[in-house]
């Protein structure tokens, strides 16, 4: 189906924004605050024509002029005004809906919605194609840290070799509070909703979903990929155990819930875990609520980000540079070239079998304190050919157990083991014999450790 | 003079590059070795069709295709099918000419030559806009961090507030040596030569020019400022005492040439100097010949970015980022906006008076050790109403004073002075007024402090 406009009007792009949550909010702010200056980055009036609300009389703590509010979708799509949606409406459905039928009205989208482009990308980006429109989707990962636009743009001469990166402030937050207060996950949980760190149903945040789902959309930029997020093997840190970052502490380590895409033999290794990071290295100094990412290229070598990947202005930045530059027609350029999901393209890069994931791994143990306890654990280790880097083995202390929530009993001490490269296959496999053994009493922890 | 070609080639930009030093073999590299990626990158093919060199038989460590060599300017620039052309000739003349010809033959320039942009900068930027043409420039500021593209569009939505960076590696290698291996400035700059990250002249590196010529280019983008590079205030690392990184250290900082923008009730603060940064922030943490800038934007908060800032490759990918935006055509776009030095434009901020910055500062003098001298010290500091955070006064020690340089009197011992925030303008009339007094011997060393 063709635009029903024809050309814009050269002086002024009109925007529209669906969702006046706290980030739709934050951009009115900036689109009327700063008119002056946006006009300025952009050669031209950004005029925020219509916001989108379902309630009418909710107050919103900004003042919009007189007759921006709607509470008609269609009012906004029907309006040949409308040269650009914001759509900042949550979820699957009817976010896909609404940015379709947008972009069939000739409408440009810049959005946030990172779950709805790792569900529903292949088709949004197909038929933006097919009918000459642009998505630009800056904010849909880690917020203000512009890590889309670097990506497409500003590291194009590059084969991306790798990226890691903490994508999920929430879950950052909560580990390093729990680092630095020796506080455990629960009541850490709760300090963050009271912050406003996050949700009151934090799932998908501490579950490692999201931090999947923002892996999955730069992995289709930088490498080529088809990526199912789901298809991500992730681990969150919602069984994070406080024992395990003092281990990780002793050994010149902190965890931090790294996702981690790496070319390896022209197959893509994706993870999201828990992940012993080394002290003093940028990415290990990550606190708080920031994201960060490091990317690797074979030209550049490695690029690193650091900002604020959340809140109402830091998102609102994203979204109205994505803005001027749909303004521009930078975006539309980008966006014909961009190597993302569109349906029926083959994918330049297949996941690795996640077998053949090879690395460093930190385990934890609750063994007995008998003798050759070590010997059949390292033996079993052995035969999966994994060797040992390092090994901590206190003394039995009293209380030791409870802190691990183990069953208390007296006969059981902490054994952690740091061992040297290996496959996830064999790490995985040796893990769960370990954890069969007699001698090991609860589940075995295990996390892969980065330098 | 309008343009002699109406119209690119829709599938294939034409390069030329004019200058086959280290930088230009690697574009050459990536454009020759990497075509496929480029072009998949950029919707169409970017074809090296010349090569300038001025000694067609010097080796150049890559093999070029036959034809594509040639010692003659007036040959790329006479070539009506030449779209673009690197310039990496260095220095300002024939730099200068050539670019200018080259836009006046129809050719878009991409560069990597920062004293040319920061000399003539206006001019260039002028010429190009009546002239219809663009000039690219990401390599020229910190390599291979995109910060050029990062300041012009991915943080467009913001007012940035304050930038500092590690802009010159060369710098950062040698302090971050002198730091670890607590060795002197003379044998640290041999060091460096003999790898490779220092040149035979190292004068503007060490000294502060290259950093300001950086700072100055970043601000023009950043602040709309007007700045020639020789009125930031600048020192160098070229007269670092080891004992500095020391004391340093013992106070909790790190020392850095920072060069530093802030913007202070709407003027600008402009400065580049050895800087006392705060252990454990990520700034603090760049070390050997690595870059970095922080920037603190009105809605995003703080980014910061940290990669390397010069080589070969990291250049190389800098170049071709910008060749890729120059062939997609969105070089073009921003150039239009680019709040840059076109001459005539009044500029939107102004230098703040150097007398007026504010910060805190580090002192350290070679006093004698008899009573009254600290409070004859503090008196001075009081009187210009500097006041004092913390105090570090050893009992002397033999040899002590030759480490610092000194005469070697036993009489004197070092001092070191941490003050609270005070006025450039007080500090420095307090400092020479502490170094005039009879109890002070030698240079007193002033340095600013971060946190």
């Amino acid at each position: 189906m063709p635009s029903p406009r024809t050309a814009r009007d050269p002086s002024r792009t009109n925007v529209a924004i669906i969702g006046m949550g706290t980030v739709g909010a934050g951009v009115a702010r900036l689109l009327i605050d700063h008119g002056d200056r946006t006009a300025r980055h952009a050669g031209k009036t950004i005029w925020l024509s219509k916001a989108v609300v379902r309630d009418l009389n909710k107050p919103r703590g900004i003042d919009l002029p007189a007759g921006i509010l709607t509470d008609s979708i269609d009012e906004v799509i029907d309006d040949p005004e409308i040269d650009v949606i914001v759509q900042l409406i949550g979820g699957l459905s009817p976010a896909r809906e609404v940015m379709l039928r947008a972009m069939e009205a000739g409408k440009d989208i810049v959005t946030a919605n990172k779950a709805l482009l790792a569900e529903h990308g292949g088709e949004l980006f197909t038929r933006a194609q097919q009918l000459g429109r642009s998505i630009a989707f800056e904010a849909a990962v880690a917020g203000g840290v512009p890590i889309v636009s670097n990506i497409s743009q500003c590291l194009s001469a590059n084969q991306v070799l790798s990226m890691e990166g903490i994508l999920n402030g929430t879950s950052n937050f909560i580990v390093s509070q729990m680092e630095e207060k020796h506080a455990g996950y629960e009541p850490t949980v709760k300090l963050a909703q009271e912050l406003g760190y996050a949700e009151a149903d934090p799932a998908m945040d501490v579950d490692g979903t999201d931090a999947a789902q923002k892996l999955a959309i730069l992995s289709h930029l930088a490498f080529g990929a088809t990526v199912d997020w789901r298809d991500i093997p992730r681990d969150g840190i919602d069984r994070l155990d406080p024992v395990d970052l003092q281990y990780a502490a002793q050994l010149g380590y902190r965890i931090k819930l790294l996702a981690s895409a790496r070319l390896i033999d022209g197959e893509l290794e994706l993870s999201v875990a828990p992940t012993l990071v080394r002290k003093g290295t940028p990415m290990a100094e990550v606190r708080d609520a920031y994201n960060a990412i490091r990317v690797v290229g074979d030209a550049v070598g490695p690029v690193f980000y650091h900002g604020l990947g959340a809140g109402q202005m830091p998102t609102a930045s994203a979204v109205v540079a994505d803005l001027i530059d749909t303004a521009v027609g930078r975006t539309q350029l980008t966006f014909q070239t961009l190597e993302y999901f569109a349906e029926g393209r083959p994918a330049r890069t297949v996941q690795r079998d996640v077998g053949k994931l090879r690395g460093r791994y930190y385990l934890r143990l609750h063994v007995s304190n008998h003798p050759g306890t070590l010997a059949t654990i390292a033996g079993v280790l052995a035969e999966h050919e994994m060797s040992i880097a390092s090994v901590i083995q206190h003394e039995e202390r009293r209380g030791a157990s409870e802190a691990t929530g183990s069953s208390g009993s007296e006969a059981f001490v902490p054994l952690v083991i740091m061992t040297h490269e290996a496959s996830e296959g064999a790490a995985s496999e040796a893990t769960q014999r370990i954890a069969a053994l007699p001698s090991v009493e609860g589940r075995a922890v295990r996390m892969p450790v980065r330098e």
